[in-house]
C-alpha cells in the first residue's frame, strides 16, 4: 500500500504538473494520491482515467496534510534533492504502508523533520514527477509498470502506431 | 551525446510540465533539449539553472521538428505509451547519438514511423517527465544521476534539511 502526498498545490499554476504526479503515482503502482489543497477539477480528471484505464487508484484533495504525516503509522519519505542518495534509501524503505511527500516549489522546513528518511534523485534540480517515477520505479525493482489494470481500455503494445483494445462495458 | 526533442508545446498551457522536461533531461544525462515552439521564457528559466548548477546543458526552441527527425544520423527513439516495452527496446539503443522524441498531448502520426523505435515506459497513461526520467534511469543503468555538473551551486547530501555549498564566482 503506497500513498503519495503532494503540497502546495495551487490549482491555476500546477494543475498539469500535479495531474502528470497523481497519474504517475498510479502508474509506477501507487494506490493513492492525497493533495494538500482541495481541487474537483483535478479529482475529475484523475478519475476519469481510472473510469477508462481500471484499477482503483484512488484521489482525495484539501487534505490536512500536517495531521497526515504526523500520525502516519508506516514509512515516511519525502523527495528532495537535499536529501540522500536514493540508492543508500531505498533498500531501506518497506512498501507495504509507505507515504512518500513530493512538494511544489516550497515544501516548509519541518517536512524535513517529519519524515523518516529525505531522499534524492540525483542533487540537481529537475522535477517531482521525475523524482517519483525513478523512486517508485527503483523501490519496485522495475517492476511497478508491469502491474495490470484490467480497464476498459487497454493498449496492445506495438512497434508502430496506436493499438487501443476496448472491452464491452 | 544525447538530444531531446519535445513536440507540440504551449507556451501558456505547457510552460511548467516543458520547464520539468528540460530539467528532467538535464539532471539525467541528456545534453541538450529542442522545442518545436519559440519559446523565449522556457529557454531563459532554463539557461538560468544551467548557469547557477553547471554543465554545459543546451536548449533551443522553435526548431524545424520533422526535418530534425528526418535528418537525424544517430538512432531516433519516440516514447510513447503505445510503444513496445522499455525492457525490449532499451539493450538495442545506443547513446552514442541519440534523439529522444517527447510529446505533449497528441503526436502526429507520422512520428510513429519516422523513429527506429516506439518506446513505453508502461501501458497507462502517465507523463512524458516520467516516461523521459525512467528511460534515461534504464538507459544508464542508473548511473545518469550521479554526473557531475560542478556548477557554482552544489547540494551536499543530507538526512535532514538544506546544505547548499556555493563557490566564489
Amino acid at each position: 500500500m503506497i500513498t503519495v502526498l503532494r503540497l502546495g498545490h495551487r490549482p491555476a499554476r500546477d494543475k498539469r504538473v500535479t495531474t502528470h504526479v497523481a497519474l504517475t503515482a498510479r502508474a509506477f503502482g501507487a494506490d493513492a494520491i492525497l493533495v494538500s489543497t482541495k481541487d474537483l477539477a483535478l479529482e475529475r480528471s484523475v478519475r476519469d482515467v481510472v473510469r477508462r484505464f481500471g484499477g482503483d487508484f484512488r484521489i482525495q484533495t484539501g487534505v490536512p496534510w500536517r495531521r497526515i504525516v504526523r500520525e502516519w503509522t508506516g514509512s515516511k519519505v519525502h523527495l528532495t534533492m537535499y536529501g540522500e542518495p536514493v540508492e543508500k534509501v531505498a533498500p531501506q524503505v518497506r512498501s507495504d504502508n509507505l507515504l512518500i511527500v513530493v512538494g511544489a516549489e516550497k515544501v516548509p522546513r519541518e517536512m524535513f523533520d517529519l519524515v523518516d528518511w529525505n531522499v534524492a534523485i540525483g542533487h540537481q534540480p529537475h522535477s517531482e514527477v521525475a523524482a517519483l517515477a525513478v523512486f517508485l520505479d527503483r523501490l519496485s525493482g522495475g517492476t511497478a509498470v508491469h502491474r495490470e489494470f484490467s480497464g476498459p481500455l487497454r493498449i496492445r503494445p506495438s512497434p508502430r502506431g496506436k493499438v487501443v483494445l476496448e472491452s464491452e462495458p
